[in-house]
């Protein structure tokens, strides 16, 4: 005994240690879509830490995480809500929340996840620790029909913000009283509001609209002042260009008093300035879905809808110019950048890699093997307002 | 043994788990300035986790983190730089680097650690990891005379910059290449630079000037313009008011395209837009230390230097009206959000007390006991760019 039980004490403390002992402040977790499960990335020396399998259906899929950084709610599209501890490498909970959901977000106090849900539309609110049901908001309209929502973000004060897809409205639910949420409603705000975003800062809200042309922007801070429209000729115009893929609103990059924002179904980023009108249009490689900002603003990056989804270009914010074209391989699904700039992470889904890049020099600095990896996201999004 | 090691094993396990197996995204560290300590914090349920102690003198001192956010690296005034880590909650290394010393900083890519001395002066750069000395940077200027260092920030492509106090000049330290650090110097930017900061984006490098009116504000995306002056009535002015504390140039917050700093001596906050111009100077309780912004930008909170360190003041971002007047106590020396701005955290010096306020209610939802609490960092500083 007495030689044994030291040993065995060294051997379990150094096996805790060494597998959880760590900060979480540089791990990431990259959807691998095909197959259901996720992968556990860390970008200090920008390795893969683990699988975790069991997700269900992750086309479409999103993470947030919560404020301590130590767990990661994956949103599936077949309704699966997965809580996933980073640190035990593991699933703690999983609830079939609907039959079809589209996305969530975090409460500003990080005790609230809010899931947007096509089948049977509406947005439900969990606890964050036990993932217990909280509030249920049927997204109900015209005669008791429910709505698709989309668009859903969180903002400060304890709200979340979502598109009604069918009814046309959006919706501004404050939960600082869990017992009683209040919905403010915006009607008639354009026809099919598909997807949108929160400005960093967590002002403004901006809805994309599928069915005209156009863009629907709340200002969170005055809701008197209702919807306004902006931007009357975004959108796919009279011409009616085949659109192979709708723009990610999430990518939309704010750089000093400019926003880049993918034009729909048109080679083009367009710039917008503080008063939203639009003063310049990029031309670029094709239709782009992500236009994303390094987090100095000095650059943004643009990936490609298919078929021209191999490329990615890379803007300077100063003189809006493609300062840079590069070829990372097939399907360029979406990009992550390190918290402070110095690398992009890149998803290249049909070659099973991601790709570490250095956003200076453009080299790649290291490659990940990933099975059909689409989003990448690290845990430092758990600071940030409306992600 | 069937039985005892079983038992043993659940024990050592629960053990190392309770204890350390924590996500590290909202901790933070409080500085006891008086003896020497510093106080393990966290935000979730606002509660204090344990003290540090043996750091030496902690008068003026602050705190960075490593990108995974488990190691904090604090800068004392002996000269002293120690790294704890917050999972094993203890010092894992400490060294005496100089005399004296005045702050420091982390590389973008959170491998060197840089700090700014007054005695003997200069710069020493070191591993993150080790602690072990990389580059020593003597800031030598005419005849061979040492400068203090002062202001060090880092920035966007493995910079740091510092201004030289004694010889009135401003360094840019590329450590792209450890081997090799190139360094920009740029000298006759003004009487005694004091004290400087970079804006969140990382670009604009400002230096304050103890010897003169203005500022000494550098483009970091432009070297090659040099350093201008900018604020020409900046300072202390013809009438020399007296001067209770220099402000906190780190306090300087941004809201949209406005910028708040705190006057020099002035009862006031002064208001620049995005030329540099003073537009407005709000009349404020007294001299301002540091003007924060919440992370939303929707209001900054001002505190004030001796005899009037026992009130807060709270500006509308939007109006540039005071919203709020609060009395937490005696010598409120720091304030700190958190990383989504529901609440901020005071140091309440001379009462020994902690305060965290909700920022939409204004309402001590908790006081934290410390000995005379002054700096409080949380972790999510380790992934903005120039803290």
């Amino acid at each position: 005994m007495k030689k044994i039980l030291p040993l065995i004490s060294i051997l379990l403390l150094s096996a805790c240690s060494s597998q959880n002992l760590r900060g979480t402040g540089d791990l990431g977790l990259i959807i691998e879509r095909a197959i259901g499960q996720v992968q556990l990335v860390e970008h200090t020396g920008n390795t893969s830490l683990a699988t975790i399998k069991g997700l269900g259906d992750l086309s479409h899929a999103s993470i947030v995480y919560s404020r301590d950084a130590r767990y990661g709610y994956v949103f599936g599209r077949d309704g699966g809500l997965t809580k996933i501890d980073v640190l035990q490498q593991k699933i703690v909970k999983r609830v079939i929340q609907s039959g079809n959901s589209i996305g969530g977000a975090i409460s500003q106090d990080g005790k609230l996840i809010a899931v947007s849900n096509y089948k049977p539309g509406g947005v439900k609110i969990f606890n964050s620790d036990t993932l217990e049901l909280i509030v249920n908001i049927p997204a109900v309209y015209a005669d008791g029909k429910q709505s698709k929502t989309v668009g859903l973000i969180d903002a400060p004060g304890q709200l979340f913000v979502f598109g009604l897809y069918d009814a046309s409205e959006i919706w501004v639910v404050d939960m600082k009283n869990i017992e009683k949420p209040v919905i403010t409603k915006f009607k008639d705000i354009g026809l099919f509001p598909y997807d949108g975003l929160v400005t960093p800062d967590g002002r403004y809200y901006i809805a994309g609209l599928f069915g005209e042309d156009g863009l629907a922007m709340l200002d969170l801070w005055h809701l008197e002042k209702g919807v306004i429209r902006i931007m009357d000729h975004y959108g796919k115009g009279k011409e009616k260009l085949p659109v192979y893929k709708m723009p990610h609103l999430e990518g939309w990059a704010m750089a000093g008093d400019k926003m880049l924002l993918p034009a729909v179904g048109h080679h083009e980023v367009l710039v917008m300035d503080k008063n939203w009108k639009q003063v310049k249009a990029i031309a670029v490689h094709g239709q782009p879905i992500f236009v994303m900002s390094r987090p100095d603003h000095r650059q943004m990056w643009v990936n490609f809808a298919h078929p021209r989804n191999d490329t990615i270009q890379v803007i300077d914010t100063e003189t809006l110019e493609i300062i840079k074209t590069l070829k990372p391989g097939k399907a360029v699904l979406h990009m992550e950048f390190s918290p402070r700039g110095e690398h992009v992470w890149m998803s290249v889904r049909d070659e099973n890699r991601v790709d570490v890049i250095d956003t200076e020099t453009f080299e790649v600095v290291k490659s990940l093997t990933a099975d059909k990896p689409s989003g990448i996201f690290f845990t430092n999004r758990a600071h940030k307002i409306g992600l």
